[in-house]
């Protein structure tokens, strides 16, 4: 039995931003006015050659002792920011969002095998401020500079880091700890609130569309965000599955590993309904059989791989969301909303602003095996 | 009886980001390390007169035939980011962020006399794309470009504008049609989707607190933020009054306009219990008697001007946020929450959170009387 995904989370409490690394990289607007009026000064070569604030990012000033220039006023026209099934064509804007509590080298040499197009991608992480955390931030930094300073075409339009404080962690990170079904709600409310702050800080005016990747994701299709965009769809997952060697057939094999990909059931409303209101329903504990039907449970590689399914609720392993989603509101509620919380509640809450969750059973990504 | 401010609402209904408007202005940042390890090559001057791409909004190309540069690596330090009693002591930036339907001249030359240093204030705009915020658009640019272009010490950090579909707005925008309850559900709801994708969309890493400020809020004393930060608490509003002439005394005189802060009553408790999970509570209504106490109510001149009072539920006429509540998820449900919904759902947000409100019943800020 795979540890359920949901056992994995670090323990972080309060955020406090801390280290932010921005690399640029030049992506060029050639899209016309959008109609609307247009008083002030339009921006010029003149003017952009100028260091701009971005809305609530300032810049270093270049040289202290110069006396700092007019500011300039630049106009981004932008015809309506789309979120489409064709995003390449559209020079659609991707921001890649992962929480890291440790750093895996084949997370990121999986992620600059993305075929998507690199100047489109933005990167965004929130690393806690603990030992384990600032090797990871160490790691993370060296391939950053290798790849941001290595071929054009690798290079990533942004990379953006935010360094999160751990006021309480659990004394103890042992397997059986973390395994504990009442550790479970702080770990995932602190886990929401590390991928609220990560959202609310780094998506900007041109995001498209959200890619949340989760640290330990080490394998997928380098055309995934376009494979999963071109289902037009608002959330979508695909099934996140785990390699293992199987020691009953001695041979390698695959199995589920992200539980919180389901379709709701009676038994788990039932559940719910006579749940005191701070209460939250998990999966995967045999004290709480819920029978909701996993997706994690539904890969069959004989099917239709491009079979899509409705879920109810979803997991943060690897989900793509078009930015109009999170501009409306939802976001990953640390409290019981409908004794739901995290990624799962984020399903529930997209839900109730009227944009559903859709799952990939036989796409697989694949988590890493420790 | 003044009109109760929720009955103002425009009605945008789906949001697309048109226009970004980016202005400008350099600020320096004069902080040591913060001990992480910091791997990679550290910003220099050289590297940092480069255009920078910030985390999500890359910027214009300075000319389109030069090579692009190597892509600079620039790290920002910041210590521990924070908000406090003392904010412009700290360097503390402020993002003030307004939904605008009409442009008023009052609203503007208030805004110029704050006190907080300009240069760490950015401003965030959500206009429909209406006729009328066509025209608010217009009148907004050419005040920006006047106060960006002026003296030194007025320019603001950076402004955002971003423009909103309307889609079906309802036909009728009479008087009548925009007090009628029915009506309520659907503009608040586009109110907060119009919040929530400001929010989501111009917050950074570097900002310390949101201020919002609704368009039509014209008076209020130009230490306002220094005062409400002064308090320390999460989020606190100050009291929103109207002048106008009394008619019976034949004087200049003033009311309480914004009905949206108040402490909650058993009798609206016990109301909500008994609604279906998609109704609301409004203020304001003779068929919904809630008993709650109004903070509008609560003025009385010759008492403690600073005297702060807990809150249940607030407005957005004016509301000062430490940005770590929006961070950690708190946003203005378009969905009813607890039967509540935008302001006041983000106040019962908030308190899922932890997160307290606070009103100051002696503290005035003026709407403006059309």
């Amino acid at each position: 039995m795979p540890t359920p995904r949901s056992l994995r989370r670090q323990n972080p409490i309060t955020f406090v931003l801390a280290g932010i690394l921005c690399i640029g990289f030049f992506i060029f607007f050639f899209s016309s006015s959008d109609g609307a009026p247009a008083v002030g000064t339009q921006g010029t070569g003149e003017t952009a050659s100028n260091v701009l604030s971005p809305p609530s990012l300032p810049f270093r000033k270049s040289k202290s002792n110069e006396p700092p220039p007019a500011p300039p006023v630049v106009h981004y026209y932008m015809n309506n920011l789309t979120n489409t099934r064709t995003p390449i064509e559209n020079s659609e804007t991707v921001l890649i969002l992962t929480p890291l509590a440790k750093f895996y080298q084949e997370y990121w040499d999986n992620l600059l095998r993305i075929s998507y197009p690199h100047n489109l991608v933005s990167l965004g992480f929130i690393i806690p401020k603990t030992k384990e955390g600032n090797a990871a931030y160490a790691d993370l930094q060296t391939q950053i500079s290798k790849t941001q300073n290595g071929p054009k075409l690798k290079r990533f339009a942004s990379i953006t880091i935010l360094r999160q404080d751990t006021e309480s962690p659990l004394n103890s990170q042992s397997e059986a700890e973390r395994h504990k079904m009442e550790n479970q709600k702080p770990r995932r409310a602190a886990m929401a609130k590390a991928r609220n702050s990560l959202l609310f800080t780094t998506m900007g005016p041109t995001t498209s569309w959200v890619l949340w990747l989760d640290a330990d994701i080490v394998e997928f299709p380098p055309t995934m965000i376009q494979d999963l965009a071109a289902y037009d769809v608002p959330i979508i997952a695909p099934n996140c599955f785990q390699r293992f060697y199987n020691e009953d057939t001695k041979k390698n094999d695959i199995r589920g590993y992200d539980f919180n990909n389901w379709i709701d059931s009676p038994t788990a409303q039932a559940l719910g309904s006579k749940m005191g209101k701070d209460d939250i329903l998990l999966e995967g504990y045999g004290s709480m059989a819920t029978y909701r039907s996993l997706m994690a449970k539904m890969y069959d590689p004989s099917a239709d791989p491009g079979a899509k399914i409705k879920l109810d609720g979803v997991g943060g392993a690897a989900l793509l969301v078009k930015a109009e989603v999170h501009r409306d509101g939802a976001m990953f509620p640390p409290f019981p909303f409908y004794h739901l919380i995290e990624t799962e509640g984020f399903a529930k809450m997209a839900s109730r602003l009227n944009w559903e969750s859709y799952g990939l059973p036989h796409y697989l990504v694949y988590h890493y095996n420790e």
